[in-house]
């Protein structure tokens, strides 16, 4: 190993701990932090992030990049130390492109969105923060073309999560997504919904979280390199190699949230978990996109989580936990339940067949924004409209519209909900081609084993990290291009039969 | 306010956060952390103190401190201001006495040391620490020396955390102290053991937390600005001003730890919540001395909690907690259950008449270890002796006895004992203090209100932070030199009703 490798891997290392801790102090305030300490870990916050980005963008370090991206032309590319030096170099632009004053003024100004959203929203009030909207789109606009912008202006910023995802691959595909999947709903929807009565108990909460947390362990996640908590938004925190936590949340009324929630989460996880050890203290020790991230959430909340073979296994331990709530209630009654599809307006509680719905028309709208096709002002309208051509329902007020999700107004407009629908779709196409490639795969998950599907999406796709972007790492996957087909083939014949379509 | 006081702040601040985040790190550690991840939090941990040891240390510090300290000649020095530059110069001036090689050495030796007696103890095996602790003996000596040692080469080791405080003034304290507990403790044993079956339940886990939690609140601990979490050594994590954190533990068949347990650390967190608002940010922003911090954790859990009148109130509503284990108990019953005073080995479960026997026997041994009249190959057999004389009881093993505490094996020799028992003393005449100065306080305590005794030591204590050293708060307090008269009072009318002496 050369100097400057070793040189910059310790670098990288001490940064790694850097994020790390900068991750515990996100999952604390997300999760379990008193109220009391908002103001300190606000400060604490900043603090870290500025120090980890200081480090990150020094010259020492751009230098040794410079150096290093020479010496690397004579190795070989697949190699790991190869793909350190390549992400790292890439990860060190996007960084250091922006200049450090515009940095500052876009999180003043996001923090500043912030407020006034978490203000409007129960106000239902989208006059408010429409110049503040305006004003994130220019700045969002401003920080593509810092990166050097694309064949489109949103491709900067989708670049940031979903690394080799363009507007150019994606317009078509969602196009085609959102065009299938609108007949689908219809015809669903023209059948009498299904009863998911058996869902609303009461569960008590302790008894909700002790199942999920021993669900979690059965699926494959690693408590002794983790841990549950509740929170009001279930997120997965990746601190490090040896800590990577979630949380979920439980209703007494609502079963499949905390199930759900959990299963997803542990999805995330599990992924995390699956790092490679070696590439533990380097930029590439984490998944590879947000698009495969989800795909790996979704492939255990939904293909696995929501599957008839995997409750026929699983069903009488539930059945056990909860004998007054479910005692009397069928395999089949719970699995149709947890399978309800209805049209519904909020992204969140939507079912698998309409999310991506809720997903493409969030994606549509920012990039129209960008290109300046439709003006801020005109947003909550628009929404409204294109909820009912999607959906075919349009919500009555702003505050389960364009309110609704905090992501443009946290962050940039662009960029933040593809991935969303990426995982959907790559989710079908991977557990496809695992079955395809491991004849182990499908007789033990007749049989409710779900660890070979777990090693082979270790040994495959969690183990490499960020060694490959999105693509790449898709493709070594699955030894496929994206397509939309697997995971129309998963919904036509899942619904198929649900609904008798 | 000057230039230079105006950066020394801003300084200092940072420096705040940044212990703030080692505090968070360090709690996660001790608390909830999963096993897995111990090695990348050791390096975290060991990166935040580094750069918070590099930060304070800087000659910029040491340049401003310089500046201020001639410019407070002219201040008042009761002012804030003026606190601030005493302390910090005389903090920066201990950090920065010892050489960075001699810390870095003196930090390995000490994990060394520990992991040799965290084998050694279940092994009962003294014997492999005995190099081990000759070369901490020689370091803490010789850091001692560096800070300019004192009349004794303890003194400068106590200091650092109970300023002001030395050998000249504790060893005679001690020794009295000592002279009338023995003769007390004989008197007590002598009587039929008192019987506690009642604190045997079993008591529910579940159910001794909740009601933990509920009693901290009650006693003026505020959640808001906290959290109680279960450890297997309960302790106090004081984050900054709008987080501390205290944990507990419960076993099912000793109802008495989880409660006192609790209390204990609810007397430390509510001295650290009650720390001026202003002084956030700055290195005063604490409990002044270890000493003066137990005095309110063994103030609150024994003179309080302890206490007849505190359970007349509060009995009812543990006993509507635990009808099945405590309906038929008395309060008398529990009441003396809770005060029961026998023999013991282990001073973390000792009573708190013979507890500070327990501390005395150490604090006295590591004197002679410093001063050099006792070798450390024989303290194992002189430990068996100074607690046959002192407690009338003795260790058959070295794991109940040289090898008990973690102290000497993860720190230094000297320095690390005297708190407790300086605390005890001090609790019974602060409390003494409260009552004659307030006279609205013994009566709300008659009624069960300890909101009055609260409010007292918030204004007249808890207040002020490290503004003053430890005599100088204390004398502040009381209005009264440090004397053991109340404590003796306390015990002897105490424990004179309790065994009818």
């Amino acid at each position: 190993m050369s100097h400057e490798l070793q040189e910059l891997k310790t670098h990288l290392a001490e940064l790694s701990d850097i994020n790390a801790i900068a991750a515990l102090l996100g999952w604390d305030q997300s999760s379990i932090m008193p109220a009391g300490a908002g103001e300190g870990r606000g400060r604490q916050i900043a603090y870290i992030s500025r120090l980890s980005h200081e480090k990150f963008t020094s010259p020492t370090i751009g230098r040794l990049l410079d150096t290093l991206q020479k010496q690397a032309e004579s190795w070989n590319p697949d190699s790991v130390d190869a793909a350190l030096v390549r992400i790292t170099a890439k990860d060190y632009a996007q960084a250091t492109r922006v200049p450090v004053e515009f940095v500052s003024a876009f999180s003043e100004h996001t923090n500043h969105s912030y407020m006034t959203w978490a203000a409007a929203r129960p106000a239902n009030d989208f006059r408010s923060v429409v110049p503040v909207l305006e004003k994130t789109v220019e700045l969002s606009r401003q920080l593509s073309r810092y990166q050097g912008e694309g064949a489109h202006i949103a491709d900067a910023l989708i670049d940031v999560s979903d690394s080799g995802m363009t507007v150019a691959t994606l317009r078509p595909l969602f196009t085609t997504l959102r065009e299938s999947l609108v007949p689908l709903v219809e015809r669903i929807v023209a059948h009498a919904p299904i009863d998911d009565s058996a869902l609303r108990g009461p569960f008590p909460i302790q008894a909700q979280l002790d199942y999920a947390a021993k669900l979690a362990e059965r699926l494959g996640y690693d408590m002794n390199r983790g841990r549950l908590d509740t929170a009001p938004h279930p997120f997965c925190a990746p601190l490090h190699y040896g800590d990577v936590r979630i949380t979920t949340r439980a209703r007494v009324d609502d079963l499949g949230d905390s199930l759900f929630s959990v299963i997803h989460e542990v999805g995330h996880a599990m992924y995390e978990q699956g790092v490679a050890k070696e590439l533990e203290g380097t930029p590439l020790a984490a998944g590879t996109s947000s698009g495969v991230h989800e795909s790996q959430s979704r492939l255990w909340e939904n293909i696995v989580g929501r599957s008839k073979s995997f409750w026929q296994h699983y069903y009488p331990e539930l059945q056990a936990t909860f004998p007054a709530q479910l005692g009397h209630v069928s395999v089949e009654t719970f699995y149709r339940a947890i399978n309800k599809v209805s049209r519904s307006l909020i992204r969140t509680d939507a079912d698998e067949v309409t999310y991506n719905l809720h997903v493409i028309v969030r994606f549509e709208l920012e990039l129209e924004l960008l290109e300046g096709t439709l003006a801020v002002k005109d947003l909550a309208e628009v929404w409204q409209e294109r909820y009912q051509q999607a959906l075919g329902i349009a919500p009555t007020d702003d505050k389960d519209g364009v309110l609704q999700d905090i992501h443009w107004y946290a962050g940039t407009v662009g960029g933040a909900f593809q991935g969303y629908t990426i995982g959907n779709i790559m989710s079908a196409q991977i557990y496809e081609a695992a079955l395809a490639k491991d004849a182990s795969i499908a007789p033990a998950i007749a049989r409710g084993d779900y660890k070979p599907l777990l090693t082979w999406l270790q040994t495959h796709l969690y183990a490499t990290g960020r060694r490959y972007d999105a693509p790449t790492t898709f493709k070594r996957v699955t030894g496929q291009e994206l397509s939309i087909e697997p995971y129309f083939r998963y919904l036509n014949s899942k619904y198929a039969e649900l609904y008798s379509l």
